[in-house]
């Protein structure tokens, strides 16, 4: 079939289709998002959305597992990269604070992607694993404690910066972690 | 026109709609309401609702609004309460663990209200109006910086907890919040 020649020759279009529906996600939402948006934005045919994917919820869960494991590697990579806890202690804040994670498009999905999961348990158990894989990373450099804590703000933070629509304070948010964990050591 | 009459004799008829949209949003999401929904769950016909509102949007931006007003007084009428920074904490703790506020529906209709702020300015000027009032209670009783840093948790942590899909540790939330409040005096 047409259909299956075009897959080999064009191995990363999955990929593709779920980048455009993170985008038309992004801007439009879950409720409006459509097949038809999301060929138009990934540039391919409609068939070849049903080709690969057994419908609209097959796209949005995979588009946020996608999501998930983007943010995720990120999280996990800023983590890991820190020697000690003080280093630990501000690449959290970076995190929080910085303009590579949980930027205002991100931000838009993880709203949409809680959502969605508390209509779909293939995207509850995609979030889930997320906060079960955060915690495990946290738990390198900070206490089971601290970690609970710290992921909380992580999660938190960014959430009310989004409204506020200024900058955030770097050193308020460094002083708060590195309390959390200094209590709970 | 009967429907006026009707208004005259059902003055309540609109908070009810608004109730029965939340009720709907919470179940289905914003994806899945529709006039027909609500109307059944509010079980009043259908013209009711294109009486009461100028169409979809309108019932959601004040079914958030709703949502907003019901959540904000109760939050702030237990920081009100609090007669000083111990009984503040304690309090904070118990919007953050407690089964009166933040409640799994809360939560449901809070990552609704995020999203489609993502898409609705009148929703995004609601967020940021609670996030205000908000940060002005927690004002009372705690430093404009720990007052930052405690809000945070309050919009992350019951978020993480239902995921997690398990009892909170009041005593871990309030030792945070206490570190919290007394780094930042």
């Amino acid at each position: 079939m047409g259909g299956a020649r075009r897959v080999a020759n064009d191995p990363l279009r999955k990929e593709r289709i779920l980048d455009a529906a993170l985008t038309v996600i992004a801007d439009r939402g879950v409720h409006g998002t459509t097949h038809r948006r999301i060929a138009a934005e990934a540039e391919v045919p409609l068939g070849s959305l049903t080709y690969h994917f057994e419908g609209l919820d097959a796209i949005l869960e995979q588009a946020f597992q996608r999501l998930a494991d983007t943010m995720g590697d990120r999280y996990a990579a800023a983590l890991t990269e820190a020697p000690d806890q003080d280093a630990a202690c501000a690449a959290v804040t970076d995190l929080i604070c910085g303009d590579e994670y949980a930027t205002p498009r991100e931000m838009a999905l993880l709203h949409e992607m809680y959502s969605f999961a508390n209509h779909n348990r293939t995207v509850a158990e995609t979030c889930r694993q997320w906060l079960s894989r955060s915690h495990a990373r946290l738990g390198t450099h900070f206490s089971p404690r601290a970690s609970r804590a710290i992921d909380a703000l992580i999660e938190g933070w960014p959430m009310h910066q989004a409204w506020e629509q200024q900058p955030l304070d770097r050193d308020l948010v460094l002083t708060t972690i590195t309390a959390i964990a200094q209590r709970f050591r």
